[in-house]
């Protein structure tokens, strides 16, 4: 079954909003088994929305659209779909019961165009909205169905939720569609490829690849369809279990994990604590762990230490070390990683320190030069990356270099 | 001029990603002068680029592809669009030394896939990558343009800024637009609309306002279009001026300027220096001063301290203030504040102390009550937020709270 996903409003068109509702529905209709064919946004105009239902409801079996149904004027998907779908608005009595207990729920009183909002399609089943006041229609062509929802996402997400996937269920016959991702770090895109050809080119037919590649991981998305679940699991089992014996000690974790995930897990497993001490990623790293909820049960806290004179008084760098090696060396980013552990009193703790440009380089030590260093009990592994010179890429790309060497070097001791 | 966006790739279509390419490029082209006809999401698979093409040049001055120029064998695009526009791949000797460059740079070695990357269709124009090994490509058809970019956002940006707004306008006579960005932090939407709604219900006609807001900073655009500079710059003076008068103080810079870039310019002006301590906030300001290229002339580095002992341990927080007042409280951001002076040597500082959630509130403190202090020769002040249930917000809003209360102690000192 085939789907598309239309988003009505110049806000997108403009580029003033990111529409994140069509990834939501795609991921929801992808899982019920639809193939997604398109997601289009397109302004809120009468032609632009009867142009783009006749150019895509031939080739689709369902085309859902959000937005344009709110009160005002510039809202004009519901007039716009009744016409097309040679109807007329009656009053329903569900609706304007419910829009009127919301709108006393808010405090307010109903208006004309609150009441205006009971009027819908005769030709449309009307799909309740319990988290606002605009209803979803669900009109039917040919086999083929139209559905509009609110633009708001939780409006929408509500409306989906609460009607759209069981309806979808019964009016379509849908097959089983199984994605697993595999999540996988320490290797450059194009190296993982090479490792991976012969793998890749004796996939089973009906399993489909994609590599999904970021400065923080690459995902490797692998895909099944089939008619129930025991059998789509059962195309994907041999794939992934070859895939793990060519990369083992590349992959991480599966289904977007992010790193700091994985080794927050670990590390709270073991009872133990984290703590970052952080030069040129200044404060990335942390930022990173901190963005997950309930890390303070393992995660200490960590410094940023910007200038030589820091790095000693609070880490305790010695002036030595960073005299004679410099800030961006081996030896002074061991004496960070060492220093975050005792400073913070954590069993576990991984340092960075380099030249994240895009001045500050040397012949000798060019822009993109960064050390690295993980420790934890028993360990202290380092590793310096030779990145390039955009200063954005080269904190996200310490980032993952540091978070994939502690998370490696957690797993192996 | 219509333009049409297309982003291609499955990872979009199911969901998996949402898409922020589109519209970062809407933005940028409407700057330019474009309208803006659809956002289109499709498959990497030929026959669907070749279908939307076929279906969207004709109504289109100008069609941007993004996705599917990676090296690997899903990233059809560049074969796709060669065999459209009847071309042929030739190897470009100016891509591959770029490309031979960055492999180094990257500190790997080339591979068969990365050598692809270097054939271009002849029929192309090349838009060189400076920031990844992908080449973007314009192709020109019975005076329309279509332009295949990489998906990756960074890359994508980077050639757009590089080389496609300059080609862009000097190969399509676009009318004169010019925004101005006024940036405006420490009042809410709703407040400063209604602050606003005299001065712009008297907006003259032909200049537009846009109300741009994030958890960050409030962006007011104004935007008008004319044949020429100084027309429509003359157009644009007086509501400005006006608009000073109403919110001078909210106002703290300009054109996409943000806090800390402010706050660093100050702060270098004076000779000074910034140190942070964070809590809720956990690396953010840190991370977002860092990415400020040359910050290592005013940033002294900053502490992450999740803890009650690393409160005290790093930054001098007295026991007893953290057990009489708690963590989240005016007494305590008061010392971090302070210590961070200290600790990091810094004349001027900035604190935060909060409930970032979902976790860990009580009714005295709920989630999203938090603490911010900003310190400098002269002056501590203190400001106490009660934000709302999500966490990643709850982040965000500390961060930019604390900032702007720097930024306007700093201003008033």
């Amino acid at each position: 079954m085939n789907a598309t996903i239309i988003t009505i409003g110049d806000e997108l068109l403009i580029g003033q909003v990111v529409d994140t509702n069509s990834a939501w529905m795609a991921t929801e209709l992808t899982k019920l088994g639809f193939t997604i064919e398109n997601h289009i946004s397109i302004s809120d105009t009468g032609d632009k929305i009867r142009s783009t239902i006749d150019r895509y409801l031939p080739e689709n079996d369902l085309i859902i659209f959000t937005g344009g149904l709110g009160p005002t004027n510039d809202d004009i998907t519901k007039k716009v779909l009744t016409e097309y779908f040679n109807s007329s608005l009656v009053l329903s009595e569900d609706v304007l019961s419910a829009v009127e207990a919301k709108i006393k729920s808010y405090g307010s009183t109903m208006n004309d165009l609150n009441r205006e909002q009971a009027l819908v399609p005769a030709a449309a089943k009307v799909l309740m909205n319990n988290h606002g006041t605009a209803p979803g229609m669900w009109f039917e062509k040919d086999g083929r169905v139209v559905i509009s929802l609110p633009g708001v996402p939780s409006e929408m997400k509500g409306i989906f939720n609460d009607h759209i996937k069981r309806e979808l269920g019964s009016y379509f016959s849908l097959p089983h569609i199984i994605y697993k991702t595999i999540m996988v770090s320490g290797i450059s895109e194009a190296h993982l490829a090479e490792k991976l050809s012969n793998w890749e080119a004796a996939l089973p037919a009906g399993v489909s690849l994609a590599y999904l590649p970021s400065p923080e991981a690459i995902r490797l998305r692998l895909g099944a369809k089939g008619v129930d679940e025991a059998s789509v699991l059962k195309l994907l089992d041999e794939p992934i279990k070859t895939l793990h014996d060519i990369i083992a000690r590349y992959i991480y974790g599966y289904d977007n994990e992010t790193l700091e995930e994985v080794i927050g897990r670990m590390i709270a497993e073991r009872g133990s604590h984290l703590a970052c001490a952080e030069s040129c990623t200044g404060g990335t790293i942390a930022q990173r762990i901190t963005a997950i909820p309930g890390c303070s049960k393992w995660f200490k806290g960590g410094a940023v230490v910007y200038s030589n004179e820091v790095k000693s008084a609070v880490l305790g760098v010695e002036a030595e070390t960073l005299e004679r090696f410099g800030a961006v060396s081996e030896e002074t980013v061991t004496e960070m990683v060492k220093g975050a552990q005792k400073v913070f009193g954590a069993e576990y703790a991984v340092a960075t320190s380099g030249i994240a440009g895009p001045t500050g380089g040397s012949s000798e030590k060019p822009v993109g030069t960064v050390w690295t260093a993980a420790a934890g009990p028993g360990f202290i592994v380092t590793k310096k990356f030779n990145f390039g010179k955009n200063r954005t890429m080269n904190i996200r790309r310490s980032t993952a270099g540091a978070l994939s060497l502690l998370q490696k070097a957690i797993n192996c001791n």
